[in-house]
């Protein structure tokens, strides 16, 4: 109890310093982000706040997470590497998208075979490993479903797939910063209730790897904490795909060390309401040729439906809550 | 973990539902908040928004926990007599002022006769029972501090002032609600390690009385939860008198029967800054005729200064959790 409350206080106070030094050195350099001009109109008053704002909490959760940790750092250097280099390629586009003035940033294409390479490599990790395998964990039953070969794409897509809806999870003040919050704080008491189960029975190195994983996902939530401060409506800064696409790395590698990617509807579940509704989205236009959303992702469709934006964003906070604490009725 | 997620979730949605049916009825019942004319002037806005919203939440707080508890519930009765005493004098208060229409309500002295009086009903039952005494928690030392008959009128104290601090507290949309969910997430998390430490030395009176006080603590947490779906920016109801007072002695109540009065600083810091702005702004305009808040409770200071209504909630909850975090720390 007390390292984890100290890790998360440690990657909250670390998050507030880099906002103090970082912010203003994104704002003198202009790294203001681009609004869409075909979102909702308000959202134009957002020009000019700088972006980018990833940088604040990755290197706190790197270095909170590495001071705190101790024994086998195998899980953990990977959830820590999943993050790094999700959040760079999120740099790369950003910063292309920014200095370049090339407003799409990298190419679709780029990011999917970068994010891919990523995901495969996790993939492997987890498939070759004795303690993770091929198989996963199914709720309510508890039992295990062996995938066997088939871990390794189904995983690469699930990985994809979180990176991807936590950017798109991205688009309101404090949205993707308060959902990933309350999903890094619902992993903290999972590994929790974990690591009380495992003492008994499993071997030495388990309990190491998930005690700091453990510290991870507290330094994740510290960092979220921390970041919220400044993004938090109305925004000082925003994450931009380096947060985003980080965040997305982080979640994503929790999931699958702890062979949780059936838990995604419902930890998850937010995230994974925003992608769909894109892609119900474009196939119903290719489709039908109709929309069934005023907009997608899913929170501009509220927003246009009337709702103010600290509305959706409390909404989208709470159902994750409930929803995260279904997955805990059932752990 | 089932029992409590399963406790936070009924009161959620029991808490949504009341909204539904109540809300509109409220409404047209017109028993809208005269919003003071003194305060910031983006608050002349709100008049008209129903409150008395604390309904909402006491009756599935008591059902709820009420549902979910088993074996000895003295402490439990004591937390939902608490909860619903207050609460009464919050709505008889809300009452006055809305009917008919005198807009102070009770008068301060009638409130705090009421709030005295529940207040040393608790406190006496505290001293008298084996399992609590006269002696309070020290933080950090860990050690025990025997008040002698000392403690029936601090506990007094510590009840009616952490009563009016909540009740202080609801200035702004989401405030008090948010402020008292971590808060009451952190006396589930408390009781929870509580039970597990408890669990090999302890009689059963104890182990069924902190059970259902953990019940309790859940229900309260869902039911916070619950509210904030309305109470959030920009807030469908306010929780009234009704609300804060009741959630002034929901909090009071597990501050005492855990004799942890000595953790308020951190747990309920928060709260405490806001009542302490109040009487430093008073005593320092009486002995000095000068201000030193721009405006008291500390809220409405920080409004004033420049920063937006939703911006000062999320600060303060971020705050509390952080406070929260130092507090867990130290169990």
């Amino acid at each position: 109890m007390k390292t984890i409350a100290a890790t998360i206080i440690s990657a909250f106070l670390l998050t507030l310093i880099m906002g103090i030094i970082l912010i203003p050195l994104l704002k003198r350099l202009k790294f203001g982000q681009n609004v869409r001009d075909d979102g909702p109109k308000t959202h134009l008053l957002k020009a000019g706040t700088p972006t980018m704002g990833g940088l604040l909490f990755i290197f706190p959760i790197i270095i909170v997470t590495l001071f705190f940790a101790s024994g086998d750092l195998s899980f953990t250097l990977v959830a820590l590497l999943s993050t790094l280099g999700f959040g760079l390629i999120g740099f790369v586009d950003d910063y292309i998208n920014i200095v370049k003035k090339r407003s799409l940033g990298l190419k679709a294409y780029q990011k999917l075979i970068g994010q891919t390479l990523i995901a495969a490599a996790i993939a492997y990790y987890a498939y070759t490993s004795p303690h993770i395998g091929s198989s996963i964990v199914i709720p309510i039953l508890g039992k295990e479903w062996d995938l066997g070969v088939l871990y390794i794409p189904a995983t690469i897509f699930v990985i994809v797939g979180i990176v991807n809806s936590v950017n798109l999870t991205d688009g309101l003040d404090g949205l993707a910063t308060g959902v990933t919050l309350i999903v890094a704080t619902t992993f903290t008491i999972i590994l929790s209730f974990a690591i009380l189960a495992l003492e008994n029975r499993a071997g030495q190195f388990l309990l190491e790897n998930y005690s700091n994983l453990l510290i991870f996902s507290a330094a994740l939530t510290g960092a979220c904490l921390g970041f919220l401060r400044y993004n938090s409506h109305p925004a000082k800064i925003f994450m931009g795909d380096t947060g985003s696409l980080a965040l997305g790395g982080a979640v994503a590698a929790l999931t699958v060390l702890l062979r949780m990617p059936l838990w995604l509807p419902l930890i998850g579940g937010v995230y994974m309401a925003e992608a769909l509704s894109v892609i119900i989205q474009v196939l119903s236009f290719k489709l039908r040729g109709k929309r069934v959303f005023k907009m997608s992702p899913l929170h501009h469709h509220f927003e246009l439906s009337g709702l103010p934006e600290t509305k959706v964003v409390s909404m989208f906070m709470i159902a994750t809550a409930v929803l995260c604490l279904f997955a805990l009725m059932n752990i």
